[in-house]
């Protein structure tokens, strides 16, 4: 409690105001000057202000962690955690935006509002299934990225992490089956970005159990669309049934679902992902005595080793969106710099988000 | 133009996050405590959040300096230069949030439901009449501070300014007749602190001639509400006419709209405040050759001597709104730390902001 007294993070200036000529520089009336250049030249903004490297990090509170629906404000310390984290890894200028409303075309249309301020927009910690819309319509309409950590973060982590397994095991991803639970926003991103990189096979479980074509018990419009786009086989059957025979477990649901038999029904040297916040789909210990190869929850699988690298070189190259091949980049960045024998490399280190940044700005060029 | 390259101001971490233990304590899992205990009991956001330390400066840029609607894009260098002063004169994080819509409805809707982010707002070059709606309707209807730094900001700063010269002039500023030209955002304020201070007489002009209950021509509901409470003998007439026998002029119009003539007609030792920016009402060596006792321009006249301390202030005692007395009292404050023979005291002198910190604490308390 005592770190986040006062909030860690602050706005500075860059340089000290000593004098009234500093101050005249700086604001009126020598500010005028800047302002017309950019009046006459609007591209001149990305040059003269800090807009091209300032993000608004954007919350209605309504999926703060796993902690749920708490609001906006109390949101308010994962926004700035999140603000830190942009500046000491890449110099990002990050602000946390609280948006008071539960109603998508009102956060939409404030974000569309306030966007000219910001180089790009993080979504964060939006619930599905409106974060779905949200996200799409202001990447859409806006001429800056806008990326949700917690679907496409999220889903970077877990496809660096994949590879990683996968030479650890000796797998190829290209035959992998895996068997997802939770079918929120992470779990829909991740099996988007999974299918993307080759994954031979994503299965997506709910509370209900898989999800698949002609499904009828509580599906909804996300729903299907995800029924279409997964489940090769359109298989049925609950979380358990799915399990057997697969190569992957990626949880993103609740805590202590997955038993040992469970991870024991999986295919020869299982790799387990279990996410869910801050208690994981089944521990380690269970995990590995029930055979698991590899094990990664939610506290390894931080989404803080992605969302810097990838915004610094989203910033950097001016794009107007953030694709599936810069996520995928990323996430081939992050496992190639990996140490041998770990799953991801290490946050601290500044080259790791470098690294990330370049391989975006590649990809973006490509 | 080189002093504002990538912008004067960034959002930075207060610690640096050095090791794994820093950034668990910074983001997850540690601030899952903070979260809750703020979802528990909301008043902690003051505490361990920066919200109670954070001001929203906020424009559609139609009014940007004296150079007109140029764009909220173009005007973000203002709103940076603001940012930097707040931040190295009272160490407020001051975030420019550009809000691109000129309808007052959109504006007010975008900044209710960002203004959780925030512990004050400050409306920033927002044309007349939209800013009244707009400021007005922002300080009603949030549990914040809200100022338009053109309409109070600067009525504060022409007080202090008045304090002052009536002080060298020997005058009394309750027997003191103002002449004003232009009724939009700081002449309608201006008018209105001034009055509450106790001056005697102050008759608004506009592209018109004098504002007087009855007047039909180009008048509108704001300009109806200033004929009300101004010109206490409701007479009309051209701004010379007004001038004539007036003891002060404050202009908030165009550049050199005044006379030597008109200086002339005016009251023995008659204080000149021509604030039409970059070119005044009437030059220095002009005003002074016609007889002006007291000369002070917009670049004397500078909000930064007021605003920052006026939101230090605010900030500081949980307050609201920020009402007439807390302005009287900044105002009064300034010119009690004004030296001898001086209009305003010295802008870079930290004490400058303190003291009208403390001046607007105490004002609020009372």
């Amino acid at each position: 409690m005592e770190s986040h007294r006062g909030g860690p993070i602050e706005t500075v200036a860059k340089g000290s105001i000593d004098s009234n000529t500093d101050l005249r520089i700086i604001y009126t009336p020598g500010v005028a000057r800047v302002c017309k250049a950019i009046e006459a030249d609007p591209s001149l903004a990305k040059e003269y202000t800090g807009i091209a490297n300032r993000v608004a990090i954007v919350t209605n509170g309504t999926a703060i962690l796993g902690l749920g629906d708490i609001g906006p404000v109390a949101g308010m310390p994962v926004m700035e955690g999140k603000s830190a984290i942009f500046a000491e890894f890449t110099g990002i200028s990050a602000d946390a935006i609280l948006v008071d409303t539960k109603d998508p075309k009102e956060f939409i249309k404030a974000c569309q509002l306030i966007a000219p301020s910001f180089g790009a927009i993080q979504v964060e910690d939006v619930a599905a299934p409106e974060c779905f819309e949200i996200t799409r319509t202001l990447d859409e309409t806006l001429p800056i990225p806008v990326f949700h950590d917690d679907q496409h973060g999220t889903a970077t982590i877990v496809l660096a992490g994949l590879y990683s397994a996968a030479k650890l095991t000796g797998k190829d991803i290209t035959t992998l089956k895996v068997a997802m639970c939770g079918a929120g926003a992470a779990g829909t991103a991740i099996s988007d970005l999974l299918q993307r990189a080759g994954v031979a096979d994503v299965i997506l479980c709910d509370s209900v159990g898989a999800i698949y074509r002609g499904r009828t018990e509580r599906m909804n419009p996300e729903k299907d669309a995800l029924a279409e786009r997964t489940n090769k086989d359109n298989v049925s059957g609950s979380l358990a049934d799915i399990m057997v025979g697969a190569d992957v477990f990626i949880g993103c649901s609740l805590p202590n679902l997955v038993s040992q038999d469970m991870v024991r029904s999986m295919n020869a040297e299982p790799i387990i992902f279990p996410l869910a916040n801050p208690v994981s789909e089944i521990s380690k210990p269970d995990a590995l005595a029930a055979g698991a190869a590899v094990y990664a929850d939610g506290r390894t699988m931080n989404n803080a080793l992605a969302y810097p690298g990838i915004f610094r070189g989203a910033l950097d190259c001016n794009c107007t969106t953030i694709t599936f091949e810069m996520m995928m980049a990323a996430a081939e960045a992050l496992a190639d710099i990996t140490p041998e024998g770990d799953l991801l490399p290490e946050m601290m280190d500044l080259a790791t988000h470098s690294t990330v940044a370049r391989a975006v700005m590649d990809a973006c060029k490509e």
